[in-house]
């Protein structure tokens, strides 16, 4: 039995909050997929929240704060896009030491905004109070691009899985600054600022996407959310995973195998997702979906441990 | 110029998020009020985010989870109550350290949801990551009771300014814990569950208000936010204001005037709202509106500083 938060875990302690809740009027997805889907006023609405806490999920000698204002927009953004969902709005909430130079904060702001103003979503609201750790807490608010959300339940034997965006970048590039270096530049400079790929929800609908993953806890740990939502099984053919040169060369480097950032890096916030058809490019097919549960890798089972963890 | 953002401030660094953001399609309120409303998926939405952060908004040997459960749910939900909104839902971050008690968070779970869940409101999503201090960020959804939202702006001279619910009993709670004590209970018990008028934003509606402020700064400061938003002058009444019974006998006991907690106390999250004609009982006159600016006690100048600071 667990007696602390680290033993029970981010999911387990996700779903004690809501274990037991009766259906609620107006709650049309709840928890459990990369953002809830709410009846209101007429209308729907895509919403997502996400926390940022110093130490934890960046350090200030490692990103600017206008890296740390990009990361915490764009990855709530990304949970709207896996729902098939166009942001429109965010709300901030912001922890903040008393001894916090005003440049820091305005430096956070001007990340904030510039990953949001491209795509004409604005700050809507926001709360600033006093904490001894750097927090950002933003909620971001959409509405769906099509007639019903794209969920993580709706994959089917035969399916394709494929993948949009950069996988394991961040990853490697953490791993870079780990050991006290600050290049390749394009790994370190990917840690600090998830490269989102906003038009995927649109281009998912396109190609008839079946269901859709944003991957910020690795591509195997996701690809086993659509696998349990979905009643499937899904195996990633590392043969089509894409490793960049600059990624093999500091793997070497540091003598290890950067197919494991690639399959469990998050933060790149990449889309995974699963189609009846093979998708065109920009998607990269990685996978096949069969009936069965449980991801494997190349047709075997996967020995080490997947994914990111909060309380690890 | 401020250097340090608790030189700067809450609200300077709330106007400094959005200072030269364009209109954005979507947003119909935006930062200023209690809450944001959104035009979304071809309804309106009405959107407000807050965090307590330990040992700043709680301290874990004063309140029981159960209580930050119940105030982080309340100061959310009165943010809608203060648009006249009906909450539907609640999207809940938390950062937790990882050597806490799961039983403390069940015990927070409980009191979120008993907050919620007499009102209808169900948790639509959360999430959950490590930090040093106990974090919680609740994010409040609702739609409009009526056609428009009740906002901060609609004050006009010669309108009476009335309020529902308790005003100074959560900071004469706080002000008994400071000293060591735990009684009187009614009063400690008011800092630890605030006691939200939920059904003030129908009752506002139907006596006609022509502006409405949640009181969570206290209720000078807040009255000040109606005047400023309406371009008007607020005079309270002290004669007209409610002091309990214990609440006199304690600040005699500790030789302080009841009064200054009934001013400035937030944390109740009464609500201030101004009538052209008196309302009916619950809801209480004390001030009146008029031509000017800025908010006046008994006709004159008050001299004491207002309301709660985040960064004191």
């Amino acid at each position: 039995m667990a007696h602390t938060v680290a033993e029970l875990g981010e999911f387990g302690l996700i779903d004690a909050m809501v274990a037991g809740q009766p259906p609620t009027k107006g709650i049309e997805v709840g928890p459990g997929d990369d953002a809830a889907v709410l009846a209101l006023g007429g209308g729907r609405t895509v919403a997502t929240t996400d926390l940022l806490v110093e130490t934890h999920h960046f350090r200030r000698d490692w990103s600017s704060a206008e890296d740390v204002g990009h990361k915490a927009s764009a990855q709530n953004l990304a949970d709207l896009v896996a729902m098939a969902a166009r942001p429109v709005a965010v709300l901030v909430g912001l922890g903040l030491p008393a001894d916090l130079p005003v440049d820091w904060v305005q430096e956070l702001y001007r990340g904030l905004r510039a990953e949001c103003d491209p795509l004409g979503v604005g700050v809507a609201g926001g709360d600033v109070v006093a904490a001894e750790q750097v927090t950002v807490a933003v909620t971001a608010l959409g509405e769906l691009l099509g007639d019903a959300p794209l969920r993580r339940g709706g994959a089917r034997a035969g399916d394709v899985v494929a993948v949009y965006g950069r996988l394991g970048w961040a990853e490697a590039g953490l791993a870079v600054l780990r050991r006290g270096f600050r290049s390749p530049r394009v790994l370190v400079d990917a840690h600090r600022r998830p490269a989102v790929p906003y038009d995927a929800g649109d281009s998912a609908l396109e190609h008839g996407a079946t269901a859709m993953c944003d991957v910020s806890d690795g591509l195997l740990a996701d690809a086993g959310h659509i696998a349990t939502a979905s009643g499937v099984a899904i195996d990633v053919h590392t043969d089509q995973l894409y490793v960049p040169d600059p990624m093999s060369e500091i793997a070497s480097a540091l003598g290890v195998d950067p197919v494991r950032w690639v399959l469990h890096g998050g933060e790149d916030h990449a889309m995974v997702a699963t189609f009846p058809t093979p998708p065109a490019h920009p998607w990269r097919v990685v996978g096949t979906v069969a009936s069965g549960s449980g991801v494997t890798v190349d047709g075997e089972a996967y020995e080490h441990t997947s994914g990111h963890t909060h309380f690890g």
